[in-house]
């Protein structure tokens, strides 16, 4: 399994944390994203719409971090990170999608300007990641986990660019909650950090 | 089950639309939109985020229009349109979680900008419409679906807000893949219209 990763984006990182804590061994292949090396090809055509990461497993080919959580759960993983029962895999999936849009076009956004010159609304950002970190932070009052009475792919999804969130000048000191969920996560059995985290 | 509705919201109808493919009977019940009764009590506490749908089925209480497909499919239209081998169900998941991302702050924010004067930059909605729109034609060139060799969810999740694109004022005519597409989808049996479409 190979997986076209920068370290520095919070997608790549949570697959390379996912495969850790499954034990599931990815062969890292960096991608020299200063230089574009995503948005031109070969890495164009298995992804086109070049961003990272990009995973493969034998003929397999996928360009969304949510989907490759999804895939690794399902086929390496089993039942417990990526429920099969309806009801409980729609409350995973619904962390999953904030994860790719609340949480990406909020503190993801937010540290994509600070760290990255990239030129989008620093201002809606920030006011995207209070509304969503807020909501999480009430979320969490009464629950250990996202989605279920254990951690699954849904915490691993939106750990990342909350853990990150300090690198777009986000004050997390008062969401207490979020601030244990995410103790919680560090002690995971095969926990792995990345450069912020 | 009871569907928390906008008759003019593009994901309320990917719900509506699909109950209706798979033959499932929906309590519909009409929210107040433009007065705001998705962001006071009680409908807060049942979608912190304060958006529409909101999807109850007894005990359940799904928020996200994508998750509510996934939650359909599983219990209710089995395998066909929700795959449970890993990689067809990643393939199907890409999707949604471009429906979730890019279609959502492409098309749909176009629209919202110029169909209920929401304040969002069009010209960066304009931008990402064409390139979420080239890319999606150009994986249709030689595929009916978006995902497998049949109709998914991905579809149902992808097709409102592109079949809406034109009240953003996206013109649609080049995009010949995608038009045949629709029509595909239009041509499904159980197929529901909404305003626009």
């Amino acid at each position: 399994m190979k997986l076209y990763d920068l370290e520095l984006s919070g997608n790549c990182y949570k697959v390379r944390l996912f495969a850790s804590l499954i034990h599931l061994d990815l062969e890292i292949i960096p991608v020299n994203f200063l230089e574009g090396e995503h948005k031109a090809e070969p890495l164009l055509t298995l992804n086109p719409f070049g961003e990272l990461p990009i995973f493969i497993d034998g003929e397999i080919i996928l360009r969304d971090s949510q989907s490759i959580l999804i895939y690794l759960a399902g086929k390496y993983a089993g039942e417990a990170w990526w429920p099969t029962t309806p009801h409980l895999q729609a409350e995973v999936a619904q962390w999953l999608f904030t994860a790719a849009n609340e949480i990406q076009h909020g503190p993801c956004s937010a540290r994509l300007v600070d760290l990255f010159n990239y030129s989008l609304d620093k201002n809606l950002a920030l006011a995207k990641s209070t509304k969503v970190l807020t909501i999480i932070n009430q979320h969490l009052e009464h629950r250990e986990w996202l989605a279920t009475k254990r951690p699954t792919i849904a915490d691993i999804a939106v750990f990342p660019y909350i853990a990150l969130a300090h690198e777009g000048g986000i004050d997390m000191s008062d969401y207490t909650n979020i601030n244990r969920w995410m103790n919680s996560i560090k002690a995971l059995d095969g926990f792995l950090a990345m450069p912020g985290i």
